[in-house]
């Protein structure tokens, strides 16, 4: 590394964690650092429509990539952003957000600037980042190499965004030199503690018959992925996951039994997972809207749990052990074990067409059940379309991106956006309703700007369908405004070559989804259903939603 | 007031402080919540497209009325919104922000719930909340009738925003009474500080020759407006405002003498108000946007400096002195002096046309001018817009709306959309840039859901010019992507009656202006001007801004 200054030491280290782009948005106190994105010779600059769609766009980029970085400037541009971070933080996605922050003499002089309260406090905002950030900090020449490599490595370490102030002054400010290549922090891990979880493991698998696996997001998130993946082709256990965690596992594979979601569970997957005699859980985080409300049925005493750095059977726990390892011990222990399971005949439910032409939801998702490639990206919204996509089962290879415990409407478009950025090569799918594309709209026309081709299923059931399940079928408030949604992508990317339908029926969608097979631009298809027509895991789900937000 | 709920309490204090409308999006922990709004007889539910904008709507309907309410959902949509409340603190402006909150059984339980960060406290967001609004509550049935109050009292005293979070359970629960009319809290006074302010300002006043008065935004927040507009109309004492504080006072007046903006003025009006032997100062702030970076040039010792609650003559403070009041003592005590004072012969700086037909911004700001009509509410974003109408005079009665201390990109469409709301039957002529109006397009499609009739001047100038004077004019992250503006607006408003417009030159210009005085429907008038000619006032504080954002 030839190290300059402070922007370009800090643009080395995001290249070297494996960061390509920059999000965000110029503002007049991060011009200047803007200067070196432009001219640095691995990090890009993307500009977005606006700072929350920004932070949303990293985040998509971020669970595609080992990080993403967000640039803003502070006070009003870094508070739009801040609902994304929030969401990341969460979820679990690792940002690095800088702010460009008024000089430090400004800032000391406590003066009456633009984006500020005007009380002379440029703190307020690094208080309420500490709420939805993992590390923060505030840079001078003198610690801006301790700091970025502290925040850096905490952001990585945690799967956490970070908060970063670049006052302008600082960005351009001569450091001495770097202090060699990153040192990351490992997880601690105990010996002594794998050996004791392998021999209560040992004692609970030995004396058990029909054994499951679960997974969810956080084994994404910690490590635990790689390990699984190594494993359960060859493990003769039945498993599924959380939609959250969808993707995950190979989908492709006979034990997939299916999506697992308490109550509204397909009734072959709920039994399977609520019946094992010991069921290995990883990485699993029962939130309300993945379990309908809590309806699992599991006893913790069944339970194999591992989490990102400790292990639990039944009421012991297992510390310092980090997820992979814990994973790959069940793995050599089940080896040993696996012949004497019952054998398992659970097919996973697969999404049939029912005997009518009408374009309905179960037509709709059957159709894109075929559409499906190995390694798709499949994007979709909290609403009528994550639910949907619920039931799919994936080709190989697949990712899932969907927002459901911080559940920001909005947030699917732009993530779609960043991670199509990430991975150009991949096919990225989005499913978005009307209600929730009206949030954050303005960003296809970055990715029109981009040359971007993601596929772009806009689901037009008229309104928040999501929220009339839950209450008020018929309320005014759960209407929107009524755009034309066929003419829209033509006039955010002026003069852009792209290909729009609007589908009615399923002929038309047949023809269609035959046309994008070899489509070479940004597709956008607007899907014609009915106003009140759900997907069936849904139903539960919101009834579930209603019932618990009812006086008790 | 016939009592019988929460929710019902709340809009029925709501009605009682002068609000009409609820701007906000329905989310599933407010929409219970929602059902009593939609049966209120006075209040009116108005779903916007996203949080921020919604946000943005409230803030621009406090702007013309006593206050304004906002609900989200808590979690993504509050932090969503969270920006535009912020900017409502800057700025002084009453919000009212209702949050759906889940049950409290839900949040005792520690739930991992959507919408949350997953670690059960749901404290985190009324944290991040404190830092931008005066007081802040979560509400029970029993505290309901005494926080209510309480928030609705500060909000309007300190003419702030509140937070107010009110789970879905709370929001049916009954409670017993009312507690009466809303006692509103009065500004301290002392008759003492009164008599002793009279006395030092009248040795001061006598003394001089040349007085000037300069107001500024604060005196619009805090009662001091109509003090000013009894007393200058037969004051004899030439007048300006600051930018923010613009449309304060009757700029048809002759003794109006344009805009002061420390060494961007006018030279005429720098030295009026830099060289009068007293300077009257009320509600005024300085901030660097106002200032061209605080290069003004003014003494303390020679003002008379007004302030909500308390004045200052020189380096003497008279406390407990409601601005009004204090407004109205220096009106009686003028009366008496102001034959002695030297006449004034400023004229205010008039807009003229330059000697040719290019549609640049000086032909359009000067164009602008004439079309201008008394108790018009002009709208504009900071950026060229704001910069632009700086030189215009207002006829009487006008309204100007700007944001300029918070300065958040894409304020004012939606802003515009809710004083649009909150005045039907005035004229709202809003005027924003490409770069600006990007961030919050969709706000346009509820305007004409809503069959409002603003006129949006869209000055197209490719990209961020406000930006690129500032730093980086050639440079790729100061560009943004291409829209077909003049067709966007019939997108956003499928089969809605509207006027669109592109116009190039003056004589288009003067066509549409003329088409414009008998419209009677929502018009779009998209104008293109060069991309890097920028309103004359611009200049010079960009380049302060530039110079103190370098290291020093």
């Amino acid at each position: 590394m030839n190290i300059h200054n402070v922007a370009d030491y800090l643009l080395d280290r995001l290249a070297e964690i494996g960061i390509r782009h920059i999000f965000g948005l110029p503002g007049d106190f991060n011009l200047s650092f803007l200067d070196h994105v432009i001219n640095h010779p691995i990090i890009e600059w993307v500009g977005c429509a606006n700072e929350l769609n920004a932070a949303y766009a990293a985040d998509g980029y971020a669970r595609v990539m080992p990080a993403a970085a967000l640039l803003t400037a502070c006070g009003a541009a870094e508070l739009s952003a801040i609902n994304g971070i929030a969401g990341s933080y969460a979820e679990y996605i690792p940002i690095i957000h800088i702010i460009g922050m008024p000089t430090l003499h400004s800032q000391k002089e406590r003066e009456l600037l633009h984006h500020s309260l005007g009380d002379g406090d440029f703190r307020h905002f690094a208080h309420m980042a500490k709420e939805v950030t993992c590390a923060q900090s505030s840079l001078t020449a003198e610690n801006a190499v301790a700091e970025i490599d502290r925040l850096l490595v905490a952001a990585l370490y945690q799967q956490r965004p970070v908060y970063l102030q670049l006052p302008c002054d600082v960005a351009d400010a001569q450091i001495k030199s770097s202090s060699g290549t990153l040192a990351f922090v490992q997880p601690l891990f105990s010996p002594l503690s794998l050996q004791a979880f392998i021999e209560t493991a040992h004692e609970k698998l030995q004396s058990a018959r029909k054994i499951a696996l679960l997974a969810d997001f956080l084994a994404d998130r910690f490590g635990g992925r790689e390990a699984l993946n190594r494993w359960l082709p060859e493990a003769n256990i039945p498993y599924s996951t959380l939609l959250m965690g969808k993707g995950l596992l190979d989908e492709s594979h006979p034990m997939f039994i299916g999506t697992y979601m308490g109550a509204a569970s397909e009734l072959s997957v709920k039994e399977c997972i609520e019946e094992a005699d010991t069921l290995i859980t990883v990485g699993v985080c029962f939130s309300d809207l993945t379990t309908a409300g809590f309806s699992q049925n599991i006893q913790q005493d069944k339970c194999i749990d591992i989490q990102p750095q400790q292990a639990w059977i039944g009421k012991t726990v297992f510390n310092q052990l980090p997820m992979a390892m814990a994973v790959d011990a069940l793995h050599q222990l089940c080896n040993s074990l696996k012949d004497q399971w019952q054998p398992t005949a659970i097919t996973c439910p697969y999404l049939t067409r029912h005997e009518h032409s009408v374009l309905d939801q179960n037509t709709f998702w059957y159709h894109i059940q075929h559409f499906l490639r190995p390694e798709d990206i499949v994007v979709t919204e909290i609403g009528t379309s994550c639910f949907g996509a619920a039931s799919l089962n994936f080709p190989a290879e697949c990712t899932f991106i969907v927002q459901i415990h911080w559940a920001s409407l909005g947030f699917s478009l732009p993530a779609a956006y960043g991670a199509q950025l990430a991975q150009p090569q991949r096919r990225v799918i989005l499913l978005i309703g009307d209600g929730g594309a009206q949030l954050s709209i303005q960003e296809l026309g970055s990715m029109l700007r981009d040359g971007l081709k993601p596929i772009i299923f806009l689901l037009n059931n008229q309104g928040y369908t999501i929220e009339r399940v839950i209450h008020g079928p018929q309320q005014r408030y759960n209407d929107i405004p009524i755009w034309d949604w066929a003419t829209l992508p033509k006039v955010l990317g002026k003069d852009k070559s792209l290909l729009t339908r609007c589908v009615t029926n399923e002929h038309q969608l047949q023809q269609v989804l035959t046309e994008l097979e070899n489509c070479g631009q940004l597709a956008f298809i607007e899907v014609i259903l009915p106003k009140m027509d759900i997907p069936k895991l849904l139903i539960n789900v919101a009834k579930s939603i209603e019932d618990r937000n009812k006086a008790t």
